[in-house]
């Protein structure tokens, strides 16, 4: 194929975003924009029907030399033998001058003139490569294929064939800078819309707002509402509209990026704890049951989903506790688990969503400091992990949701405060309302928040353990320190002021467990809590452990504004979808 | 210490164990059992507490010099310092004569006069070693701390101290033969019950019913009813009495082995697929929906969980065949997942369970036969790393449920037919009854398990696939063959004649998709289908995936008589705990 005269710049804006213009955070101005884009994409309709009417009359005029080179894919297409699949993510110099078949979405596309067009081919994430197609003499890439392929709407998966070479200088919007594509086939396999419901530009921008509300029907362009710091004109949009769009939602590389980070962390987790005799089991959060440990103790269990269970009730089981006790009582001395959890809480908050993700370990302890060791290693194995393999993917997430780097404990200065401890450095050093907090009661998240910024200036990290917290905070199961029986053997960890961890010493003793139940006000023969403490009749050694929300780790670790952006398919009480 | 003058031969028997001798089947024997088992059960309470008397008097009587080396362990218990915490599994030569520390279960004990008794501690799974305690001169081992580590109940959790010997001949009671350990402080940590609800030689015993139904209280001896293969007198279990002793269940070795070989197939499963570029997703089974893609399709919903939320409804989806195809949409190119999955089945068969897990993927193909190759690879990968890395384990579930090794193709020899050439092996060469099966008509689970034995002595293989099922027997959401449109681009995977794998080619375009859920008498347009259809619209490219049930992939590699024995806590409609 003839090469192009000279590298033109590449392809900035596609045509069906240039109706998405303007940047306001006014409500006018949002409106006017909606009204902007709704001519703009009438006009751009109308533009392609012309466009087709002229091809159409082109070919009739013109013999088309090129047919079989391009078009929608059907059974008939014919693809050149020679040509070798390659992935963008491995193009090197040795794919240069040879030919070659990718299969991706274009993502950009632009006529230069009527015989060159450049086109931005995407196969994952932000991996992308320029195409360009010229018309050449001996008719193999004709005009009208050329204009055809300008004509593709964005977002349709199609199959190239083409030639890699090197462009005269980096195609700075494409990831894969150093290489081109020069087409000489181009099918359309799977065809995309004329106007998307989002556009891929505006899903990879920040979301505006994670209300779960509706927005009434009237107020819809609400929806689209703008932020004011978008670059380009490009509009962001809601949560809302990012799950009504969840397919254009799940392309934007910065949500790939957040999805590899979050299967990361998961990877870590097993790694550490199965290189240190651990098993894997399937202590389930989100088992059907009989009962409620939780609903138990918690009298009339408002937090449990329950459902109609063949003539009789059955709850979603809301904690992974009972199981991970079973598996140490029944002889397993270090189990994890990574299953998802159900939470029937009418809470509406960027930290709260009725299904996540728990990370749980339990392990045999003759000392709840072994289980300490453990989790701060886990944590500081993910974080640090993290870090290093996905330092791309943090990258890429950070040029769309600012953040800075979660400071780490040096090894061996890792900071664990007794609550008592935090408690007297928010009295001493903290803001004027927390000068009279109590060693006896719960901390608020306002305090947390305070003490996470204590603990960053005075210890230099955004990662901490509370240890020792007062008896009346933690549940029935959480045992007493037999030194001081006003705080339990049980901790919290944080970063950035937020608890991520939540864990502790159980109680293994029958009697034990009978009678801080009593203290705490819950009846030890109920259903539920009665099987309960029965797994602890057969001799069951002492044992710790620990539950991490992997939704917080990563939406907190990447200091993203709400815990949905880290789940893959959000849910809270008003959102069941998609 | 002093050595004992010889090696005696292992304790077999613990006490406890001793009501319940007697082999038979029929009723009369079990009543009779039971019987005797209570009696006996009261003679040894009787007995312990004659003992507990007998023991107080004698210390009285004698003085004892080692009260600071026995007893329940309390905050003051001291242990030697110079004593290496050790694991069973890690116990060599270099530990002989060495002090040790071991933390476990007793699994059995015997009395050898006054001055000696036989401990057998277990770590784990079925990992015991021999203790020996014996009174010396010195009285550091006392005649009353012989006797008391005698009268500890068995399964009480224990913590010894002690040095590792060479026993003169190998302990064959237990799996660390080559050593013993001589036993110098004895502490129970945990104790058991004098009567437990079901001793560990019964939990390693093949269970002897897998029914459900709670029996009639006054027929409760049913619940212990007897096998006629059982050895040495040991009765065995229903699955209600194991159910019922949880923890128990959990101890058996053989459970724990099945328990093991089930994480290995998980892992097995992680491990091909990460290194062929796939990346773990939650495309849960187990979400909660407002709409349910099968319910919508199947018309009613029957099998499909549903529950209050929020005021309105909730879904607890039955398939990831949403999900997994939104990712695909979403522009990922090979995608899996490891996720529960619930059916609200009312099927009560050794097949069935209302709660189980499922490995899936979905991968873009633009040759299905690649998904085939993929899926075909990584069961292999399973099986032949199962034998590998489980052998023991496998030979241990074996000596409790006999079977035979699971028949491998050799590489190159993988057996793949379309269901139009099984069916014609059914109809040449299976029963008389199949004489007449029709190309058109899906399989029984009878023809299915005739196949398998056609298939195992055609082409000595246990595992093949069956492609190209007909259309009528595969859901909406399968690509018709467009060569013959009388069958789909849809396959089974068999072991031993059962299904373990189910999937196909995904029809990727709306208008094709539309078209045969008109075909199939299901609208579009309908909750959860229109949804389901909108993720077509944006460019799909076309993909191809299949399911793999953890739980039947787990029970018939083993051959085990249930699918119940492979889960962690098996549902039924009938069981809910625990």
């Amino acid at each position: 194929m003839s090469e192009p005269a000279a590298n033109p710049t590449p392809p900035t804006e596609p045509p069906v975003e240039a109706g998405e213009e303007g940047a306001s955070t006014s409500k006018k101005a949002a409106k006017k924009a909606e009204a902007k884009a709704k001519k703009e994409a009438e006009k751009a309709k109308r533009a392609a029907e012309r466009a087709a009417t002229m091809a159409a009359q082109t070919s009739a005029a013109s013999e088309d030399h090129a047919t079989e080179n391009y078009g929608n894919e059907t059974l008939g297409t014919k693809l050149s033998t020679d040509a070798v699949e390659v992935s963008l993510l491995e193009i090197g110099e040795e794919h240069v001058g040879k030919k070659v078949l990718l299969r991706g979405w274009i993502q950009n596309s632009r006529m230069q003139g009527a015989k060159m067009v450049f086109v931005e081919i995407r196969e994952r994430g932000n991996w992308a490569i320029q195409g360009i197609a010229a018309a050449n003499a001996e008719g193999t890439v004709s005009r009208q294929m050329v204009k055809w392929i300008g004509s593709v709407n964005l977002e349709s998966f199609v199959i190239v064939e083409g030639t890699i070479e090197k462009p005269l200088e980096p195609v700075k919007a494409c990831r894969v800078s150093g290489y081109e594509v020069h087409i000489t086939k181009f099918f359309v396999h799977a065809a995309a819309p004329q106007i998307l419901g989002m556009t891929l530009a505006t899903a990879n921008r920040p979301i505006t707002n994670f209300s779960d509300e509706q927005a009434p029907v009237d107020e819809g362009v609400e929806k689209l509402s703008l932020t004011s710091t978008e670059p380009a004109g490009i509009p962001a949009a809601t949560m809302l509209t990012h799950l009504d769009n969840i397919v254009m939602h799940k392309r934007a590389p910065v949500q790939q990026a957040i999805a590899d980070i979050r299967v990361e962390v998961k990877d870590l987790f097993r790694e550490y704890l199965k290189q240190r005799g651990f098993k894997e089991r399937e202590t389930r959060d989100c088992k059907l049951t009989c009962t409620s440990l939780i609903g138990a103790a918690s009298e009339g269990g408002a937090n449990v989903f329950r459902l109609p269970y063949f003539g009789t009730e059955a709850f979603l089981a809301q904690s992974p506790q009972f199981y991970k006790q079973i598996e140490i009582a029944g002889g397993r001395k270090r189990v994890f688990s990574i299953s998802p959890v159900f939470r029937a809480e009418n809470s509406n908050t960027p930290r709260h969503m009725t299904e996540f993700t728990g990370m749980d370990l339990e392990m045999e302890t003759r000392d709840y400091h072994e289980a300490i060791d453990v989790l701060e290693g886990v944590l500081l194995y993910i974080f640090r992990g993290l870090k290093e393999r996905c330092a791309a993917e943090i990258e890429l997430v950070r040029s769309v949701y600012p953040s800075e780097d979660l400071l780490l404990p040096e090894p061996g200065k890792e900071v664990r405060l007794t609550f008592a401890e935090g408690q007297a450095l928010l009295r001493a050093e903290g803001p004027e309302e927390f000068r009279n907090v109590s060693d006896e009661e719960d901390m608020s998240t306002a305090q947390e928040k305070a003490l996470g910024a204590l603990v960053r200036e005075k210890y230099k990290t955004d990662f901490y353990v509370l240890d020792k917290f007062p008896e009346g905070a933690r549940p029935f199961y959480a045992k007493e320190d037999p030194l001081n029986p006003k705080v339990t053997q049980a901790y919290d960890f944080f970063i950035r002021g937020q608890e991520v961890l939540s864990g502790g010493q159980r109680i293994n003793d029958p009697v034990e467990l009978e009678a801080r139940m009593r203290k705490k006000g819950v009846d030890p023969n109920s259903p539920g809590l009665k099987e309960y403490v029965q797994v602890f009749r057969s001799g069951c050694p002492s044992h710790s452990g620990g539950g991490i929300g992997l939704d917080r780790v990563v939406s907190w670790f990447l200091n993203l504004p709400s815990v949905s952006l880290a789940a893959y398919y959000p849910r809270t009480p008003k959102r069941l979808s998609p």
